[in-house]
């Protein structure tokens, strides 16, 4: 397994013909929409878990919208409903951006064992849902964008050395010519955070789910490729091991800290036990990136902590963690 | 004892009557003057080490400038000689700026003991040599401001919390008034390093050296009470502690550093120390300082290192001592 790759994500785009797109839904419509897809579900429908944007609460939203369950967006709006896999594996977003969306995500790189849960998905939607399709131009989506395969399919890379020496803004050029895009991940914005990019394919139209997906294997394998030949040049630098123990040092000793600088050492950290620079660690460093989310800690620790506070139980749980 | 004192040096400065000063002094009365002091010091001469400084290699000689024993100029002055007494406890300079001065350096606050052991070595030189005195100006010294009593004497002093909260410059005015001078110590001019302070008395005539100590000690209490006071007033905060533990993270992970940055990181783990906030360690911060300059790493380590080659020793020294 390539451990620059943190995870793969595949998301299929759908909608039920005869609606209108969710921005202009109105309330009986939604409801109408999540009961069908409920029905649709009925033969595997004890493996999820319904929750509804109306009824929970500001820290599991956050933790939904932080996890890339659901857009930021989908937080605030009252209709939407997020049919989630008990066993963590895939969701089923209904009234979001479109009627339907089916993602999975996998701490691997396996998108074939990705592309197929999905697939399946689809297909027992299919069997009862009408989904809006063209023959000229594929599943029909309320974002152009979107519209044909209806996929997206993306990698989230751990690029710390094309992140330092400023490689990015070139790579965002080339795969771009192959349809594919790169953009931060985890941040604000397009800002990467932790040094963490989501490689994705950005055209949906004119290509085969396969098509795509071999594209972005291809591009991957290049970017990834470099990033290696990147740190094998600086290896056994002392400048180079200082950058990683020196990050190492502060998330043991640190009594206050922020997620955003958290992030960077953690970044580093990383790439030191990628590299084999850091030997006595395994590498649960984006499970610990996770955790020092502020909705994680919230979440465990309390809703009500101040910023402070959270910067320093972060501290705690970072120092005894590494 | 007083933690925030690091250690105490007085030193005399005479001179032999009938010779120039030592800046224009020839080499046959250069040597002449240090056979008469080593023909004074007879009966205790067992007890010395006498070394020349045109024998030594000049990683000695380096060392010797940095812990203070001789001037950076009189490194390169090959009628200068030191005799060392064999236990660490004094020295007698001959031909550097006078042609006698007796110090002697304690690593605690107990300056009585310190005036009594230069007294002691003065009161023995004195039997035979013929020290240049008015009874005026008392002893005549080849630099103005030592005429007098030609005592300087000093605490070193730590006080990171005044020099963070910028109160060194108003308190240079402040004791000026008395007579006494602080400046950056282990620095180069006036620059400290470490938060290190050298505590001394500018003025030399018209005190006598009871006085002088008397003054010295009170402004060293008032000084070290301001310090305590700002350090009393963060005990507690998280962004104090913050900065104390992660400069001892970073010490303990870095693996090459500046003597520098190193040094400051020292200051901060050596409050955190004296504070209370660091529990499991001792104090033996100043002996670490001591052995990080590039002298002493060269010394054991091989005299022909590159500057990058002392950065990585000095990170391994601080990783296994911390």
């Amino acid at each position: 397994m390539n451990n620059m790759v943190i995870s793969t994500r595949i998301r299929l785009a759908r909608n039920l013909k005869g609606f209108s797109f969710p921005h202009k839904l109105n309330h009986k419509d939604a409801e109408e929409i999540t009961s069908r897809v409920q029905n649709a579900l009925a033969p595997i429908i004890k493996d999820f878990t319904l929750v509804k944007m109306s009824d929970v609460d500001n820290v599991t939203k956050q933790m939904l919208a932080e996890n890339g369950t659901i857009s930021p967006d989908a937080a605030n709006n009252r209709l939407c409903r997020v049919f989630i896999k008990k066993d963590g594996g895939a969701e089923i977003t209904v009234n979001e951006e479109d009627h339907v969306r089916i993602q999975t995500l996998r701490r691997d790189d396996n998108i074939d064992a990705a592309f197929e849960l999905v697939n399946r998905l689809d297909d027992l939607l299919d069997e009862s849902l009408s989904f809006a399709f063209s023959d000229k131009y594929g599943y029909l989506t309320a974002c152009l964008t979107n519209t044909g395969t209806g996929m997206r399919a993306s990698y989230m890379l751990h690029l710390p050395m094309l992140e330092k020496t400023k490689q990015i803004k070139a790579l965002e050029g080339e795969i771009g010519r192959f349809g594919m895009v790169i953009r931060g991940s985890h941040g604000e914005g397009s800002e990467a955070v932790g040094s963490l990019y989501q490689l994705s394919n950005q055209v949906t139209l004119g290509k085969s789910e396969r098509e795509i997906i071999n594209d972005l294997n291809n591009i991957m394998k290049q970017i990834t490729a470099k990033e290696a030949a990147l740190r094998e040049k600086v290896k056994g630098d002392a400048a180079f091991e200082d950058v990683i123990f020196r990050s190492l040092g502060i998330l043991k000793y640190c009594k206050t800290i922020s997620a955003k600088e958290a992030m960077e050492h953690l970044s580093n950290v990383k790439m030191g036990i990628e590299s084999g620079i850091i030997k006595d660690k395994e590498d649960n460093i984006y499970n610990i990136m996770t955790d020092i989310q502020p909705s994680v800690i919230k979440k465990k620790e309390g809703q009500a902590l101040s910023n402070a506070e959270i910067c320093k139980k972060r501290a705690e749980y970072l120092n005894k963690t590494l």
